[in-house]
């Protein structure tokens, strides 16, 4: 019997849940759920629904996991708790700081209901957390180093595209190769947020804009840009949207760390990423996650879960048994 | 309340053990078991005691976890069963083909028992195979490709040590780096055995030994070598001694994959580990596994397990409050 899912935002991250689930053939999309209007929304998926949002509770008894596809900043935060009330749920809820308290609400919700709500879905938070939990659990004497990308920061391309002037822009997020090198061999460096990344702007200015007071504002720009050593690019529409229309981003998370009697043996454990598209590996991860719940309620679990608390086993299709014989 | 500890078996990997134990604060070493004479064993930890073998089934109520450093061919597949009917146990069998029947008759051990046992703790299998089972679950529309080394196989070592005339022989497995960069770039090659790996065998002759016969026998050896490039170098054993005494490995999992509704877009997800260490780094992976099984069967669990079955934060020291506060 195939997992009946629910997807609730039809953005680049639902459609990506959309084709995830495709590829799956235990899963089944059952409806999309929509804040716009129904019938302005197109989706790939033949044969399947579109309702509005607010009919979703409706459709409780027919569909086994709902996948929250808003933003962090304002949508997660009131509908996982929200729908946690009525389904098994899985979010990217991805601001790192604020984790603890939606898993509070979620969890006061998703255990009062009996569902199992899965947050923070994705590769990072997700996979990267992963990738740091176990490599500091192994190697507790050790040192844990992020990098992003090469890969677009929509929080970035947004913040430039807010300043007068500034018609459209796309910033990519690089890690500093020489950086990440030392760190692969085992150097355990100190390093300072500017050494680490840097940004790179392209930008399309409006007819008669000042571009170099533009370039300014970009570069001085407090949190977002000021602590990096920013490139500045001006181009047109038509070469933005030829050029970098993608969404592609990565990056590895290492963990450099000492065994031994006398910490004489070094090691070192990375976990890298090359995505062409951001919100599809996330979809991607988000529907392995959506089998995880759908199993951990039917035994009985109950409450917010992370990546952290699924059983590995539970986000892949195949057996116990098969798993052992052909991956382990 | 700290996890009380028995090593059975003190060679590399008990002695790694030990060292992990030690990087743990919540974590006690109670004795060391061993096949040889007590007395003739000397370990690193000060009021630590040594028994014979057969005396570990006395210490059940001492011990927590007992953690099993034998071999994979005869060792293994006596002990942890055995083993299993006293302790929650934790072994790093090896052999990824009689994986399945080994965990037939842990697991009957331990569901009679009461006790949880872990098996193939390790890095492969192990972190190796939960890098397979994640990304085979978040990517099912890809494909696979595991690298080792550069490292010692001491497998093939002890292979070449067996031929007439080899005093003593390391023998090193080596990824052919243009098959990873193909790999990486998402390329999807079809690699034969030959153009994956090659292999490096650095051999102390006995005096007057024929060398000539010896590369012979060791290039031909049918399994071992005879489907590889392979490189014999003579080397005296202080050469040998001083220079190729350490036990260094690692490798890659990687896997290359598609999403998007007509597979349009491509991704490389890889772990990778370079160890100066490899029985320290498979020790401390099987020390974490530990900690796991005993808050598992704490938890109610019995059987056996593997680390598809673990949920990540069992493994970790910290709460899940602290983990999803500062590693999610």
């Amino acid at each position: 019997m195939s997992i009946r899912i629910g997807i609730a935002g039809y953005g680049n991250l639902g459609r990506g849940v959309e084709c995830a689930v495709r590829q799956n053939p235990d899963m089944e999309l059952k409806a999309v759920f929509t804040r716009r209007d129904p019938a302005s929304v197109s989706i790939l998926t033949e044969g399947v629904p579109v309702y509005p949002m607010d009919k979703a509770a409706e459709m409780e008894n027919e569909i086994d996991v709902l996948i929250l596809c808003g933003g962090s900043a304002t949508d997660l935060p009131v509908q996982t708790p929200a729908m946690a009330a009525h389904f098994n749920v899985v979010d990217s809820f991805d601001t790192h700081a604020r984790i603890p308290e939606h898993f509070d609400a979620v969890n006061q919700a998703a255990k009062a209901s009996g569902k199992v709500a899965v947050i923070s879905a994705g590769w990072d938070p997700g996979m990267f957390s992963l990738n740091r939990l176990y490599a500091n659990a192994i190697l507790p004497d050790g040192k844990d180093y992020t990098f992003w990308g090469k890969g677009v920061s929509q929080g970035h391309s947004d913040a430039i595209r807010r300043i007068e002037g500034v018609q459209d822009a796309r910033q990519y997020t690089i890690p500093v190769e020489a950086a990440v090198e030392a760190v692969r061999a085992g150097k355990n460096p100190e390093l300072s947020t500017r050494e680490k990344h840097t940004r790179l702007c392209y930008v399309v200015a409006k007819e008669g804009a000042d571009k170099a007071r533009i370039e300014n504002e970009i570069k001085t720009m407090p949190n977002y840009f000021s602590d990096y050593d920013t490139t500045v690019h001006f181009i047109s529409q038509e070469e933005l949207d030829r050029d970098h229309k993608g969404l592609p981003h990565g990056g590895c998370v290492i963990r450099s760390g000492k065994t031994g009697w006398n910490g004489e043996h070094h090691h070192v454990v990375e976990y890298s990423l090359k995505l062409d598209s951001n919100p599809e590996f996330t979809s991607s991860v988000i529907v392995a996650c959506a089998r995880a719940a759908a199993r951990m309620q039917q035994e009985g679990q109950t409450g917010c879960k992370t990546m952290f608390d699924i059983p590995p086993a539970y986000l892949s299709p195949k057996s116990g048994e098969e798993l052992r014989r052909t991956l382990l």
